[in-house]
């Protein structure tokens, strides 16, 4: 079973408008729902690839029971620690031809006491996972070494750590010695300050990381390993919705991790899994008929 | 009591944001949110006003109870209809010095038992009521004949009922015999179809409404009713935040009502006690200073 922790999880809320007018009153034309969250996406496609995973997050107040009901009513497997914080919500405003706009609430800061409860849940639960992720940003005023906190509860359960979240939790979770960090190239150049960014994924390894796979959108991923260094091309560029790709990426990864497929076949199911995720419409999905189209065709090479 | 109806509640929440960009991602500064509707704000000015009220509303899913939350908050008595549809959502996205951008969720249908069951519980409340008060928009498909139902339900009880709504229930209403309508101009001439808004509200007047005033902003309101036409203007004008002018109006009309002042003190009472709530940042208060600065000069004059 594939544990995902989403530290800082929201009710999604998307709003489909004729077009934005700023200033004015938009009647809302239809309005849909979903619990939101890098680690809820990774959670998702696992359950639709038949892979056993288990949601783990904080969730609290009114949009804590929207959240809980909707990850109830997907049968995603799920375990929500109760938090007195009320969760967050984000609005996408998605007008008809044009870019969507995003207001994403930062949410509220959890007592000590309460992160403490949910690494116990975490940990309660590790014996019967076989890969934590976590996954996603981290709550305003977290304590700054929670990242840090995840990888060394794992380590010590000996189950490998998946990581995929930016900032200085990125670099902290190297150092406390993840198993697998999924860093884009954007979030890499952001925590690290190098001009390359595979020079960055090298550096997150000397840093303690065992793996680094850096995403580079269309142009497919770079895994820097112990076992050496490969990247991997999608055989052509899938159009859609980017949201959620990279979580399909590491949904691909940690089952590749849990099942300890060589790097190359990690990295072919991540691009893979990847692609389809952009072939379908919703974030925590992928589009099954595209993924059997691309899989065998990905181009996995040494550096 | 004044009873007020809100057949249509929302929870309004409120962005603080920099700059709106469409097209890009804002992180929201400031979050707020509060039980909205025309009705509550009715309920709340005079709550503030210290005259005796109930607000009376369907409400439904983790909305409904985030709207029940906040009333509780604030002290305002209510009656809220448990209902299995989800309460509905707006959210105004508001940057520094920019207009606000509005995003108005329409609301989920209710099945006709719902209503039956609000009308009941309106009833078994109007015992107690000296004046109903129905105000705000109408759900989506909500009985053709909710306005006027509610109109003949007070009437039953011998309770004299103001109506402020919009559309084919403002001149629903009329017909069914409702005391005092509150449209604004716009408001008038949409349901109308006629050139001159006074003659608009003659118009209502003629199709059996007992009184109409008509609110025209910072011109102040016009009454036409069956012992005389007046127009009342503000000294001056306030500048600040309208949203929540015309509850105020209705406030106090219906305190007028109740309390059975002449007309011309209710349009001086619904002048001032609208300026007042233009001076107040919040929907659904007054400012006391303004109130007191304004009343005794509000000009009243025969049309």
């Amino acid at each position: 079973m594939i544990l995902t922790l989403t530290p800082n999880p929201a009710l999604d809320v998307t709003y489909q408008v004729d077009r934005l007018r700023p200033g004015h009153t938009h009647r809302v034309g239809t309005v849909s729902e979903r619990a939101g969250g890098k680690g809820f996406n990774v959670s998702r496609v696992l359950h639709e690839m038949g892979v056993p995973t288990l949601a783990v997050a904080p969730a609290g107040g009114v949009l804590g029971d929207s959240i809980r009901a909707d990850l109830e009513a997907s049968g995603v497997p799920h375990a929500l620690l109760p938090v007195s914080a009320p969760s967050r919500m984000t609005v996408a405003v998605v007008p008809g031809d044009e870019d969507p706009t995003l207001f994403n609430e930062a949410g509220c800061a959890l007592p000590d006491e309460d992160w403490d409860r949910l690494l116990a849940l975490v940990a309660q639960r590790l014996e019967e996972a076989g890969v934590l992720v976590c996954s996603g940003s981290m709550p305003p005023a977290a304590p700054a070494d929670l990242c840090a906190r995840v990888v060394e509860l794992a380590r010590r359960w000996r189950v490998p750590v998946v990581v995929d979240t930016s900032g200085p939790a990125l670099v902290a979770a190297a150092k406390a010695g993840a198993d697998v960090l999924k860093p884009n190239t954007a979030e890499l150049l952001e925590a690290l300050d190098v001009p390359d960014p595979v020079d960055g994924a090298r550096a997150l390894c000397g840093y303690g990381a065992g793996a680094v796979v850096l995403s580079r959108g269309a142009d497919g991923m770079v895994a820097v390993t112990a076992e050496g260094e490969w990247r991997a091309v999608p055989p052509f560029a899938v159009r859609g919705n980017a949201t959620g790709a990279g979580d399909a990426a590491v949904a691909a990864l940690s089952t590749g991790v849990e099942e300890q497929w060589e790097w190359p076949l990690r990295l072919r199911a991540a691009v893979a899994w990847s692609a389809a995720a952009v072939a379908s419409p919703l974030a925590g999905s992928v589009d099954t008929p595209t993924l059997h189209r691309i899989y065998d065709d990905v181009l996995v090479e040494s550096l």
